[in-house]
């Protein structure tokens, strides 16, 4: 029998969870699952024999490597900063170790330890970053064969929520760690190369400067520019590409207001409210003014950043003006906030959400130039069996597939940009209906 | 004998070795001073016999312990986030440690330890934070104890140039360490307390929100807030005061074109320049539109931010639209602004600088409402002996000597909000010309 250890069964773990488990009686696997919430674990595994849950927390060091050291493959959809800890156990034991999340700078540095013992640390291997690498890269490829050269190259993607749920003015409910949501962009500067200059955008300008995206047939999103883009052109083989970004998508009008929370400074994590218990939404939002409290609160606001009626309707929506107690006992405003919106914004049972991804591409050819557009779509099928889990889990659990059945020798630090890799996980995928749709078109020389 | 070591011999440290030079000969004490830059050293002792200068960088831990373990007592003028280990290594050899920087938390954490150890870490003991401490506590034990009520308290200073040396359209030249004039303010929220409720101004509108300050003769100033004043309303023993700010000072114009900097971005440090040796500082700047370079960025950006013509002239005479090399060969976009101010705003040999500090009080008294002002001013020699110099070394120097002469028994984890510091401090630093003046008002009720 080969054991699976599983860290984390939280919003993404449901589809991975159930990818498992049906394989387990063929395979002869079988899922041990760490969660500091036994109640997550159950709901997912429905008390399947194939699964045995430990209550863990993932900071709790021995009872961690204990399990990693029993795993024959361990699987971490912890909170990406956990994750280091994680794999840096794995080589120790040597154990391959699979995560969803972007490879931190610091975690390079194990990649000659991990080729030297031989362990795979197969990262961003969720969806974004994830099938966003691998469709990529498959087109990238496959342009390549073909003699194009890639001049242009942007990739958008969104975890939203399905029209036939969508009934808030924001368009938008909380899928995934809603700590990421409320930080989305915080603390960094997002890089890109646009027609071959390097550009820049801080944080309190990232919602302002949004590009309008159609996805077919679900109509306008916005995107706005995600983290560093300019390494993914040494990582995709595209040194000197022209336009090189990667973005995340949100539906039309969702970044102007979440870029006035941004500007009241609301979505602050440097510091804790004195006297949290206090305070109101209203005495909150105020703090961040230059005047007292009072009734113009709202408007003066509107009237110093020039928000649009939507704005400042959205706004209100969310109930930063209101008299109520911000509830939280300790914390920042970006917590404060968290907590406000995992309530405004809750998923509800029935509830679909939705997973929209966007590539364009731009390439000469036998002296032509095209434009090759390729998106995916896929919709939840309630807030548990999320898109967001299908699109996360799924690729993950092929990857546990490969390396379980040992079709895979790779050792060392990856992502999933390798042929080797991603041929098999988007054709599974796309038999279990996770397809893109393509357009190619003739693109007159600018 | 005693030693006395000195790390660091940059900016701030000639009045003070000065001070203890003279002092010297009289107490059989001996001044060693470590610094990478032997020549600093020198310039500063003139080769004095009562000095030895060690060439030594402060990183070198076994070098600056043995230094450590040798002395008497500690001065530590380095880049502020060194003081905490050389106050471990002080801690360890019991040895007295004297920094002008701000205590940071982790730092009270060594408290017990450094009491029962019999150590004292005397912190924020130069200008800003230090002389202000200790005259504004001087005033407020005054007032407290003629039965006043305190209510309102700001306290601004700024680190100028004087008149006679004011050349240049931002009327600042760098008279202390460069990265903090570039970083002032970044990666923090200012806190203060305003009418009786807690404000918050984000990094982003920091130099936005400025106040009008001013000091005679020098006529007009702005301040902006200065990082977290809330937590001087417990140091100070004033837990209910309704305003408590502190701030720091410009010559008017400034802050609105320094915010112009910082709303381009080119203040950011979160991340390094892609192959900074091809870029211009109008590649730099461009980087942070949305358009690519062209003859009408600076009206571009002008029209997008709304500048003044003022703020334009500022910009344009600093060179941020210059086709010019950045000059750096690696770092962020704050290390080029920095190399780039280092040079345009350089304090010219013989010019003079100028501390300009001002406070302001009000509190009721016997059922009136009275305000005080109280302001400090103090121009530098030239160059070396700055103000600045003189303002962080004297009361460095001041302490020393009385630590040295057995005149404090104190332990622990401090800084001069004590009478038995402030008073002596204050005393002799008057007697050297660095002298408040004050006015006293009635205050009509609001």
């Amino acid at each position: 029998m080969k054991r699976i250890f599983l860290l984390g069964a939280g919003r993404s773990s449901a589809h991975l969870i159930r990818y498992i488990l049906d394989l387990c009686p063929g395979e002869d696997w079988h899922l041990y699952i760490g969660d500091v919430n036994r109640e997550d674990i159950l709901r997912k595994t429905g008390g399947s024999a194939y699964s045995t849950p430990i209550e863990l927390n993932a900071g709790d060091r021995e009872l961690r490597r204990s399990e990693i050291e029993k795993a024959d493959l361990v699987i971490s959809m912890l909170p990406a900063s956990m994750h280091l800890d994680v794999v840096k156990d794995c080589l120790e034991f040597g154990r391959n170790v699979i995560t969803p999340s972007y490879v931190p700078d610091e975690m390079w540095s194990l990649n000659s330890e991990a080729t030297k013992k031989g362990v795979l640390v197969l990262n961003e291997m969720g969806v974004d970053p994830g099938i966003d690498h691998m469709s990529a890269m498959r087109i990238i490829d496959s342009i390549r064969r073909e003699g194009g050269e890639i001049g242009h190259f942007e990739s958008y993607t969104g975890g939203l929520v399905a029209p036939a749920s969508d009934t808030n003015p924001w368009h938008y409910k909380v899928t995934w760690n809603p700590r990421n949501v409320v930080l989305a962009g915080y603390g960094g500067t997002a890089r890109f190369r646009q027609d071959g200059d390097d550009k820049f955008i801080p944080y309190s300008h990232l919602f302002e400067r949004i590009t309008t995206v159609e996805v077919p047939p679900y109509g306008r999103f916005e995107g706005y520019a995600n983290r560093d883009s300019l390494k993914y052109a040494e990582v995709y083989g595209l040194s000197n590409i022209r336009t090189m970004l990667r973005g995340t998508l949100r539906k039309a009008g969702f970044c102007s207001a979440w870029n006035a929370l941004i500007q009241i400074g609301l979505t602050d994590d440097s510091f804790e409210i004195p006297d949290p218990a206090k305070k109101t939404w209203r005495d909150l939002t105020a703090s961040f003014t230059g005047s007292s409290k009072n009734d113009s609160l709202e408007y003066g606001l509107q009237s110093a950043f020039g928000w649009s009626a939507d704005i400042l309707d959205r706004l209100i929506w969310l109930g930063i003006f209101e008299e109520e107690p911000i509830r939280i006992e300790k914390g920042s405003p970006a917590f404060a906030l968290q907590k406000l919106i995992e309530e405004k914004w809750k998923l509800g049972p029935e509830d679909k959400d939705l997973i929209a991804m966007w590539h364009r591409f731009r390439f000469v050819q036998d002296g032509k130039h095209f434009e090759l557009l390729s998106w995916l779509t896929s919709e939840g099928e309630d807030a548990v069996y999320t898109a967001m889990s299908r699109t996360v889990g799924l690729p993950i659990g092929i990857a546990a597939r490969h390396l379980l059945q040992g079709k895979w020798s790779l050792a060392g630090i990856h992502l999933p940009v390798l042929e080797e890799i991603y041929n098999p996980v988007l054709d599974e995928l796309e038999s279990m209906g996770v397809k893109f749709q393509e357009s190619r078109s003739l693109f007159p020389l600018e």
